[in-house]
């Protein structure tokens, strides 16, 4: 592309991401004295006048184009960030001050951990609170102050609201709220499963509740899990398009971030209390404590009320799930179930086993279900996954063999797939070689992670 | 220090080391051919040249030092490598040469994984063979082949054998080790517990059992669970100073690397059986499956038996354990409770909790315990702990506030120490400021990678 094919506006910003590149700061900041709007336009790929600085070393540049207020999260058409091209560049002094925090303080740790994409089921709206669920006073108290907030589970399906009729997958669902008036007879029922979810951990209330707040602090949550009939329940609703949903999979990404973290909590308790009634050490029956985090034997002999005993809390499952990059660092191991739909191939995966380390699992797995074998592994970020109370740890490994061989009764089938062809599948391009699973799937996040980690730089 | 106060040897290293560190070429090679010798000689700080050369960024010198066969995983006295070194300085090309595998390769990840401490408990001599758990005509044939090994544990405490009389923290133990002929008339009694460990991973078979992997493949591992009476049982051995270790907090941290990692796999299983003996669905009582692995319900209505269910499998506690930065940087925050040694301190930790992130526990546990409110989060590396069956998530955490509150219930005590004091009670100087944890512990990793992290570079 050269200068003579572009209009005035173009130019000029050409002009001024070339200047950037090459570390003319006067050139730079006469540039963005006469004309601020330069500060966050793109060139070729995304690139901004910070990420060319960043590239090339110019500190002076990156300093005075952050001191203009450019958005240092910005990323180019490979997702990178200023601080991701500075890194891999090796510009310490530049990525250090990239990812320094607004408020100037200096991060403390090496490596990146700048503003990762969001992972759906792990925004935490709500203090857990840990502490009172062991104080029945404060608990009782808290459930009929006009504040609270109860979410009623049918089935370990939430009560929601959705903005449309028809159940299209871009339809957002909302959690339906009641008060305590609303559900204070489920509350009595004894088949009635009653968790205590937390506090809001809003610093600024809005001016609706302020008032209240005043007086009783942040609003608590509650979830309620109930055998009522389902269509009795939707009756106390007064949302438009009431429903529990039945297809869990499906029905639970379509939440905001903040809903989808109270539902991850309170569907992984729920599940656990709606298969464990029973005590594993003796099979006497069992009662719910400490706001519904506990469940106590009701034999006062069993072996599990001598000590702490894992049998009396809520299980977490840690899974392993990777990122399986080919020995030419250009390639991606992905696989498919046979339930998946059509096209889709995502991440390997697999519960880590008594006394397994979570590298060994990945190895273990990709091995088991592929035929590869996996040298290092590195860890990217976790997703609670509320089906039934999974913790998703996401990895990328690094292959140090590449023939496939696919073990059936696992999965259907397993490729490589090149950068190119993840790129296009993300982008949703003409013809994508593969399905990328739904960006709510930590599996999405890690391809994702992968493609904006070398290319293009 | 000047010359003149060194020897003619300590004044070759020296000059040795000042060539390095001078980007000198010709004089470190002219020196290495005279004097093969210095290759790998500390000076000042247990610096070599070849963290020297990786300090200044001079590549050519770092190929020379490797291309002459120097020890590049030599460490100098704040625990970092030369390509610690590299990698802290930004000189990219040279951390890249450094952490490239043996055979040329690559490595396709970007940040550090060159060769961290084994984690005690994570070494994986044994290949678990998942799929063979549901071949039961293989598992019968391999339980009466003569290369086969039993351990037989009570009351979850492997019988062991004692290098020494005494009981002494330095003694080693041995797992003991049984043919079939020694075991099996427990494997006829219902109340054993027999658990299919998987084969030996060995790819030289030792001389002595050569003759028998030619037929058979490489030695098969199972773990006896059993009631009998103790005593009874250690006359089966025809070791000296056999026991079944009372204290499995303390004896279990005393095998060697291999052993300790089957113990991990086999007693997390098996305290899986001794608490988990009934269906928490549905409180019937449960049959042993799958080589160990499994627990189906015996009621054959239960829902257990619908679909897939964790009740049947076996439980890992995820839990995370870290290490609390100071914003400056150059203080950790370490608490203890009660129940520690006088004097020893130690990394914060606690469960995971239903729908909750790794990042997002290390917050809450921190604020919960000591009132220090935490910001970036990294992981580090990760340990099963068998005690009953937990995996430890190790990850360092900035603190953004300093004040610390200690919740009682939690944590007798929390404070903040300094780089140096951790250095001190690392390397057992005289009145350190505190004792840190044994080195099997994840906790004194996470303290010794922090100490080796940034310090002296
Ligand atoms: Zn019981
Ligand atoms: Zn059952």
């Amino acid at each position: 592309m050269t200068s003579l094919q572009l209009s005035a506006k173009e130019e000029m910003v050409e002009r001024f991401l070339d200047a950037a590149a090459g570390g003319d700061l006067t050139q730079v900041s006469t540039m963005l004295t006469h004309t601020p709007s330069l500060i966050n336009q793109k060139g070729c790929n995304g690139w901004t006048a910070l990420m060319f600085a960043a590239r090339n070393g110019h500190y002076s540049v990156v300093e005075a184009l952050l001191s203009h207020g450019c958005d240092k999260l910005s990323v180019n058409s490979s997702s990178q960030t200023a601080y991701d091209i500075a890194k891999f560049w090796g510009h310490r002094h530049i990525s250090n001050l990239l990812c320094q925090t607004d408020d100037g303080c200096h991060p403390v740790l090496p490596g990146s951990y700048s503003n990762p994409q969001e992972i759906y089921f792990s925004r935490e709206m709500l203090d857990r609170l840990g502490g009172k669920r062991t104080d029945n006073a404060w608990l009782d108290a808290k459930q009929s102050e006009p504040g609270t907030i109860y979410l009623l589970f049918s089935n370990l399906s939430p009560m929601v609201s959705s903005s449309q009729e028809d159940d299209s997958a871009e339809a957002e669902i909302k959690l339906c709220r009641f008060g305590y008036e609303a559900v204070k007879d489920l509350l009595l029922k004894p088949a009635t499963t009653l968790i205590f979810l937390g506090v809001e951990k809003r610093k600024k209330p809005s001016s609706s509740s302020q008032s209240v707040e005043r007086v009783q602090g942040p609003p608590v949550w509650f979830a309620i899990g109930t055998d009522e009939d389902a269509a009795e329940l939707l009756k106390r609703c007064r949302e438009k398009n009431c429903s529990f949903p039945k297809s869990a999979n499906r029905d639970l990404l379509k939440f905001n971030e903040e809903e989808a973290g109270v539902v991850a909590q309170a569907r992984s308790v729920l599940a656990w209390h709606s298969r464990y009634s029973f005590c594993p050490t003796c099979g006497s029956g069992t009662k719910l404590d400490e706001g519904g985090y506990k469940r106590s034997c009701l034999n006062s002999d069993c072996r599990s009320l001598k000590g702490v005993h894992n049998t009396c809390y809520p299980r977490v499952d840690p899974v392993v799930i990777m990122l399986v990059i080919h020995p030419n660092g250009n390639q991606c191991l992905l696989g498919r179930k046979t339930i998946f739909p059509v096209g889709m191939f995502s991440c390997l995966a697999g519960f880590i086993e008594p006394g397994e380390a979570i590298e060994d699992a990945v190895r273990r797995e990709v091995e088991e279900e592929s035929g590869v074998k996996v040298g290092p592994v590195q860890y990217v970020c976790c997703q609670p996954w509320p089906m039934p109370s999974n913790l998703m740890i996401g990895c990328l490994a690094v292959a140090i063999s590449t023939d496939i061989k696919v073990d059936e009764s696992e999965i259907e089938d397993a490729r490589w797939f090149t950068r190119q062809q993840a790129i296009e599948s993300l982008l949703r391009g003409a013809g994508p070689a593969f399905t990328v699973p739904p960006s709510q799937t930590i599996a999405h996040q890690l391809i994702r992670h992968w493609i904006g980690m070398n290319s293009n730089l």
